[in-house]
């Protein structure tokens, strides 16, 4: 029999909980109520893990998570996702859980772009900075748009690979010269690509939007200086696919386990 | 010299303003403000011409537009978009005018279809109903995001197209049978597909979106008693691509008026 | 029971036959030699019917069609594909027969132009004339190739569907105004567009192919008189997937059957 | 000034040697006619180097290759395709010349399954192994067609990305399980993956196709012994596109030059 507690109310704690009784065979999974079973195998974390860095995403935020993490019992899994802590498992260095989530992420993406400008997709220039999970996903989407795509990359074989899938190639380091073409920009590469001199070469009315780890890619003096269109969108799969992310989550958490031999 | 009046202070009559300036040559273009004058050649309707049917879809609402049509000189022709008059040509019985606004059609329904669902396009069950010019478009899209497709049509031929373009067909007289698989569904088709029976049949939980022209597919009754999640989504090129729809507006009123040796 | 006669000996009456076989129940199916049973209710004809316009194209090619007309029921139905005659039910008529063999043509006209040109599709200059069932097949094939695809055909509203699904609208009437860009042009109109004027104007080295009736679309002295590459492909189905075109053809005979309530 | 030695004589020879001469400056080529210049920079063998591991793949052949080694300056480069030796630089081994050629790569494989089939790709079941750079190209076209298409692959991240694109995903290790759905298979995996019991489970008349260097996937006894429909297709860019071929090549060495600093 596996023990699992689920730390957490909101939808998507439900999701995960209808999927892994579903999907698992005796199992025995319970809500965290400010104590932990003594005989619990899994543990699963909040996402985010905490909002403030102390104390955990819980109903009433008050409890510590050091504190919490010691009522633990030490041969637990403890499962998490974006929380760096050496007892966690973190989901997001997991390949199976970002191209899962990468999906999503692309439709959000859409989504935004498509209520955010007064264009259409069809016919605007759209750049894609690096060549990752979310950046082919969004790329293969945005392409029957019949939008003009291009894809910052930095590799010689992501050239040739990028413009065979009928994208331009623009080298990642030449940013400045290229960006006054771009109606939007969908930056998915977790360092500072745009500085102040990008950004003040960037077109007139043209839409930012940062879909790597929280505002790792801007200069956020500059999106202010320059009045830039912007939008920081992490976290787009719990937003506009909650169920989905759900099912993700609890999906690679029952891979997690079977290569733990736990199920 | 072209006289051009437009009617309407909204941001697509700037834009239809802007973009005949830019791309008609010998035209002269002024806004209506209570006087028509007598040499005016060409007249822009607000679109849509009325909201109440009555009075003119103008700033303060208090014109009646039969006494507005009194005001233009006969000799002048005008445009419309969705407003039935002998006096008036409609843009909507164009080719040209319908199939550029299939392409923000098809993106408003989409971004519609991402927000109000909680999970992915991707493998969603979809239903396109129509295989006209939206229905076309909405398919070559979605297909892209790899959800499972069907268009639910009359003809033989369509069948086999349906299918070569890698959708399911379903025949457009047993949607009974067919709707309880769908978490999503569009409408394409002017005329009252979706009954009672129908509904009461569809899955839980699914999403009814009307693309054809104002609610004309649903038994209003039978969505309420059913409960169903229904977004009725007219007009959507001027609410998801406003500039969009104002230069698709101007290109095709340029069209007109070159056919007419106006300009 | 439904009595079927094939004529024909090659691979897709064998095809046909084996289809029929399995998918209509209470059938009894014979091969024409030189005699017709009297209660025949549907006889099938070779494809083509005949070679030379006198006799049937059949093993030894001395049975004179008319002869063969005569030996059949009055009562029975008579089913060929492209012969046209006042007692034969033309497949070719049919859309469902059309847009099933548009899929084969398409993979047909694929593989010939890959085998005759010394460069990739990828980044050719590809034209199609008309946009029918062939023409759109084909353009939704080529366009995964990355090649730039343009379309030539006539109407404002196919201009802008054409631009929407992410081809080049060429005005079918300016032919000889854009012939020089392409390396390959696929003909599927059945009416002289490439005149001497036109040959002349294209791009050395191009390859055209005739996809439409035999040889309709092109002048045949041009072609040599400039020495144009060209390749008259008629019955691609046929000749690139014969057990497919074998099926199409049953399928079709079938839907017949069908709605005149014979099966 | 750089000197620039050619060897061979056929098409693709002739073919980098025009496309050199038109892309870079200050460049004197000559072609090898028994002797090599003294002042030689880059010295360009043949592809393939040699037919029988001894001889140059030259005119006469009987060059041998060790000695046409030694008449090369030290200072020159030598740049080979697939021709391993220490002083020379394989450009097998560059991303950008892989990935330029699994373009054409993907086009001849497709254009060889048409050919090689009785059927359309349409409704096929078709198998790519591995997830490379000719996998996901040849993936992307094939699509198009609306086949059926599984990867085989081996890691959980491709397995959400195939599913991602369309495609269906096959664990690599358990191909045995899966082989008899496919009416066609392609390897692009350099190793043995099609032993006795793959094959003898594979379905009767399937096309089995090597994309990989030569016929490393297959077990060549169990191919005879079970008769089974194969093709073993190695240098599809220089076959069924030589001068894109010899284009691609020229462009991968003026980038290997540019990188040295040669040009």
């Amino acid at each position: 029999m596996l023990k699992v507690m689920i730390t957490g109310y909101d939808k998507r704690s439900e999701i995960i909980k209808k999927y892994l009784s579903e999907n698992l065979k005796n199992v025995d999974i319970y809500s965290y109520e400010n104590t932990v079973d003594y005989d619990t195998n899994v543990v699963i974390l909040p996402v985010p893990c905490t909002l403030d860095g102390i104390t955990l995403n819980y109903v009433k935020n008050t409890t510590n998570i050091a504190d919490f993490l010691k009522l633990i019992p030490e041969k637990a899994i403890i499962i998490g996702a974006g929380f760096k802590n050496d007892r966690v498992f973190d989901l997001c260095n997991r390949d199976d859980f970002s191209y899962l989530n990468a999906i999503p992420t692309a439709e959000g993406a859409i989504e935004l772009a498509i209520k955010n400008t007064d264009t259409t997709l069809f016919l605007s220039n759209i750049l894609i900075t690096g060549f990752g999970r979310v950046s082919k996903l969004l790329a293969d989407r945005l392409l029957s748009f019949k939008g003009k795509i291009s894809i910052a990359a930095r590799k010689s074989g992501d050239k040739a690979f990028i413009k065979a899938l009928g994208a331009e190639y623009i080298p990642i380091n030449e940013l400045d010269n290229y960006i006054n073409r771009y109606d939007i920009v969908f930056n998915t590469v977790p360092c500072k690509l745009f500085g102040e001199k990008t950004l003040k070469n960037s077109k007139e009315n043209s839409l930012f939007m940062e879909l790597a780890s929280r505002e790792a890619g801007f200069d956020k003096e500059a999106i202010e200086k320059y009045n830039i269109r912007y939008i920081n969108a992490p976290g787009l799969p719990g937003k506009c696919a909650p169920r989905t992310a759900g099912e993700i989550m609890a999906e690679t958490i029952i891979n997690l386990l079977n290569e733990n031999n736990l199920c």
